[in-house]
């Protein structure tokens, strides 16, 4: 097992990654204020480890309510949350009842509003089990859920009390869904880790074929990078904002096609083609720093390609998202490989040209 | 006017209580991050009082965008929290905008709600034209919306930047409202203020008068007694509860009997008195203490017997309140006057004697 921490003064928790860990309750017990718990899962991960996960926390004398979900990003609603306050009451749930979240993002996501809310605010641990919650959405405390006019509209920053992260999970996730985790992994070597980024170009074919000692470093490397950031910005003042690096046009990607139609770290990766193409158009990134990031991309089996929406359609949904200040669009971009930064207000034509060298190909499905 | 503050380190807040302090907008642009805010009112105190607020920002540069609300405690409720939401994606609110609530608790509870969790939090400010808002709900941060299994069951605890009681809007408080109000004041005196306690006995009719004087002296002292409680305990792990005298009691009426039948105030003054009858049942008042309590409330006109449901539906309905830990039942009661204390689960029978003894009675309406 490997250990790290996110250092928030008294709200600091431990990150644990390793093969089995959905055997040791102990790493989740250790962390409760009180034996009672929910845990929230989905239809698909329920039946894979819900049992295995109830079963040690029973043994170490938890009380366990179980709630089942069903899978999809349409799933990240109010109508989902107000289900999951529905049976937290009818439980008689109290304050200091923790909330284990088991599954990928949506649930994370999810299940962190709930606690950062139910009766103003309980605890809760974040159990991954898909590799873009493992290396990004279960670490740093943001939660929420989505709005039809955008993503992640209405949400809270509430901190884990722990995140257990067993890899053996990762063995049942779908293709697709280890690319997209792949997405965000790739990211951190963009934005800050050179050396990082230069090791996934070496192994990313030992990541793809699910090397275990090779998804563990990924994961460890990944979630110190994000941790490091955190800690630095819990809040996104300032240098957190990096983490969003092909977000803003992800997020316009998701938005225009329908939540759920391509999956976060799919839109992420067409964003972050999107925001390489257009630090080459302000000078920053070289035409064959781009053709690197795009090949690595697509060695993921990522899309490097937006879908085929106007400019002038991106631009719109991105204005909605909330890396806007003062009316203009803020982006992150790259100035180097390695090294991402914050364009207050990047050109509206040079926008709209890096959408549409990048939505002009065909990239995705 | 009086200014205090709620010391909570880099979260502290100014309070500021005196009359005209709507033709004051420097009270409120002193604390903007950014000239943008958008106004949460109800359709009673809006046509009253939102231009008024409105002109002087405009004047100080502010973009002000105005939501207008349904008047009462059914407002409370996620559809119009959905559609404050929905009024702020429309406008393009961003992370910088600040929430204004101008109303009572109710909307203070919704607008407070909606910045903690509008883009995983926004500021606001509390402007509060009620009494009970101005002694209580727009202090200390508790944020939230109803269920219908229970009432602020969900939230957030969210600090405003700034309270701003403008006590001239207490002219156009309708009387019973004023005296809900005034439940909550006798409620400081009460549980840890004495002499504040014996200068309402003797002051009681200058405040239903709505002497100017009066008012600000018993809501300056209010204030100051929950900014010592908050500033002592902010998110309710101790003697912060001490402020829920009488609130189980009183958020069974108010479930029992359907949210807005009864005015909070209203159900709090009942539950004040079995509180009070619980404690001599319990060996700590005496019987002319419970008599004390209750003759006061009375001479504030508020409702000093509760509805007439059945013991143990009560004792149900106290079951869903936040107050309950490991299974029993927390309940705020009186050592004596003027000193509150939290009994961890007294006997059942001798809840159920008290509610019997004081619901029996008639006394609401």
């Amino acid at each position: 097992m490997r250990s790290l921490s996110v250092d928030l003064g008294d709200r600091s928790y431990p990150i644990h990654i390793g093969p089995g860990l959905l055997g040791r309750p102990e790493l989740i017990t250790a962390r409760l204020p009180a034996p009672r718990v929910a845990v929230v899962s989905n239809e698909v991960v329920a039946p894979l480890y819900l049992e295995r996960l109830r079963r040690g926390l029973a043994a170490a004398g938890v009380a366990v309510t179980e709630i089942v979900l069903p899978n999809g990003e349409a799933t990240k609603s109010w109508e989902t949350l107000n289900h999951i306050y529905d049976t937290l009451l009818a439980a008689r749930c109290e304050r200091s009842t923790t909330l284990v979240a088991l599954g990928g993002g949506v649930v994370g996501d999810l299940t962190g509003f709930a606690a950062a809310t139910y009766q103003r605010g309980v605890p809760f641990i974040q159990v991954p089990t898909t590799l873009l919650a493992q290396v990004d959405s279960s670490v740093g405390g943001k939660t929420g859920i989505n709005h039809p006019r955008g993503k992640n509209m209405i949400g809270a920053f509430h901190q884990p009390l722990a995140v257990v992260a067993d890899t053996n999970t990762l063995d049942t996730l779908p293709d697709r869904e280890l690319s997209a985790g792949l997405a965000e992994v790739i990211k951190y070597g963009l934005i800050r880790d050179l050396p990082f980024l230069e090791w996934l170009e070496t192994n990313l074919e030992r990541l793809l074929a699910r090397d275990g000692e090779a998804l563990a470093h990924a994961i460890e490397r990944s979630c110190a990078d994000k941790a490091g950031i955190v800690a630095a910005d819990e809040r996104e003042g300032g240098i957190r904002a990096l983490l969003n690096l092909g977000h803003t046009f992800g997020h316009a990607i998701e938005a225009g096609m329908g939540y759920g139609a391509w999956l976060h770290g799919e839109a992420v990766a067409a964003g972050t083609v999107m925001a390489a193409e257009l630090s080459r158009r302000l000078g920053w990134l070289a035409p064959g720093d781009v053709e690197r990031v795009r090949a690595l991309l697509a060695r993921a089996r990522l899309p490097v390609a937006g879908p085929d929406m106007a400019p002038e359609q991106y631009l719109d949904l991105m204005g909605h998202d909330k890396k806007v200040s003062g009316g203009k669009l803020r982006l992150v971009l790259l100035e180097r490989l390695g090294h991402a930064c914050i364009a207050a207000a990047p050109p509206r034509d040079d926008i709209l040209a890096a959408i549409a060298a990048i939505a002009a190909c065909s990239g995705h499905g």
